[in-house]
């Protein structure tokens, strides 16, 4: 029983690690898509989605069937109830990388952007890409260095973002309609992909660390409605 | 034990069935906010949304004191384990109604956008309202009705969402490019609102049906990376 409950949990390791690994070469993928209007990686983003989505799926079945029949306690049950949420972060980071795919495919041949507005929009996609590899990382080897590497990238990230705005903003910048939604969407997509990945990095944290008060949950939440 | 086991559970039915009335309430105001130019009730779905993390944080230690306490199985485990999903859902749902509150506030005293522009938003925040509306009737009763309406609505505001892409690349339309970027950026919320409302739907089918197949989830995951 205990030596079946280990090969379970390694097993829901190692196919949270693949999710990870399948999210970080997702994003690459996207990035270079839109930044060389590459219709094979973009096709590749899209049809690897799919495998994202299983492993979501599998982790799901293998944690509650480890719930269901090892009722495991303290740090293992951290690491099944986190998988959970960790895979299910992971798959939405998938679709994110899949939307920006689908942008890429829609405008092929030609580039997605202008010279210009595509810069700011790679150097976020690199540095989504970045942050993906160190999920992967931090999923890997649970150190939590790689956590505090996630959350300065996202500050940076967002800096970029800001950027995108105050592009669409200059009214000087020749744009078309189709462009500015094109900027704003990808922006938006890669933003949220940062904010991903830092819940993944405060999950993974949870995970390693436990929970602060493990007293009486119960005791505290207020049902009022608001 | 049984007894505190079942005061346990219902306590998290209780806390799950709030959150989804907090973010129920939140749409509705952040509806109104944005279609009558309504600071206080943009004030309110801001201030709100404090309340909804918090009923998560609650519902994430009550689940995971019920795993490690009670080791729960069937039909409680799946209970148990879709409220940790789904109070996870509605916080995100929360946090989309206070983007859109957040977008009303900064453009106070006038209104976010010129009339025919309002129009398509309004109805797709009425729209995500009544989806708000469902997805809480659902988790109360757990009446899978709910959840084909939501499916049905969701459909409908991706219908609505596709007329404010119209609505942009139409260029004999008088439009800023402040203009654009909210028309974009809400009509993202706000669908994204409505396919979080579609993953409570089919989450709470899964609670209430069971999976299909139970029987060895670790026999079917191909572990090659992709």
């Amino acid at each position: 029983m205990r030596e079946l409950f280990h090969q379970q949990m390694n097993r829901l390791s190692d196919t949270i690690v693949l999710e990870a690994k399948a999210v970080k070469k997702a994003m690459n993928r996207a990035s270079v898509a839109m930044r060389d209007a590459n219709l094979a990686k973009a096709e590749k983003v899209i049809d690897a989605d799919r495998k994202i989505d299983f492993f979501e799926r599998s982790i799901d079945e293998m944690g509650v069937s480890i719930l269901a029949r090892q009722a495991p306690v303290a740090s293992d049950l951290r690491v099944v109830v986190s998988a959970l949420r960790v895979s299910s972060i992971l798959e939405q980071m998938g679709d994110l990388a899949r939307h920006i795919a689908y942008v890429a495919r829609s405008r092929y041949p030609h580039a997605v952007l202008p010279d210009t507005a595509l810069g700011v929009l790679v150097k976020m996609a690199e540095h989504a890409s970045s942050m993906a590899e160190n999920v992967a990382l931090l999923i890997e080897t649970r150190d939590l260095k790689f956590a505090t590497a996630i959350e300065e990238e996202d500050d940076f990230l967002d800096e970029l973002h800001e950027k995108t705005f105050s592009y669409v903003l200059d009214n000087d910048l020749d744009l078309t309609r189709q462009e500015i939604i094109d900027i704003i969407l990808l922006g938006r997509y890669l933003e949220r992909f940062g904010d991903h990945a830092v819940s993944v990095a405060q999950r993974v944290q949870f995970m390693v660390n436990g929970i602060q008060d493990f007293s009486d949950p119960f005791a505290e939440v207020d049902l009022t409605e608001i």
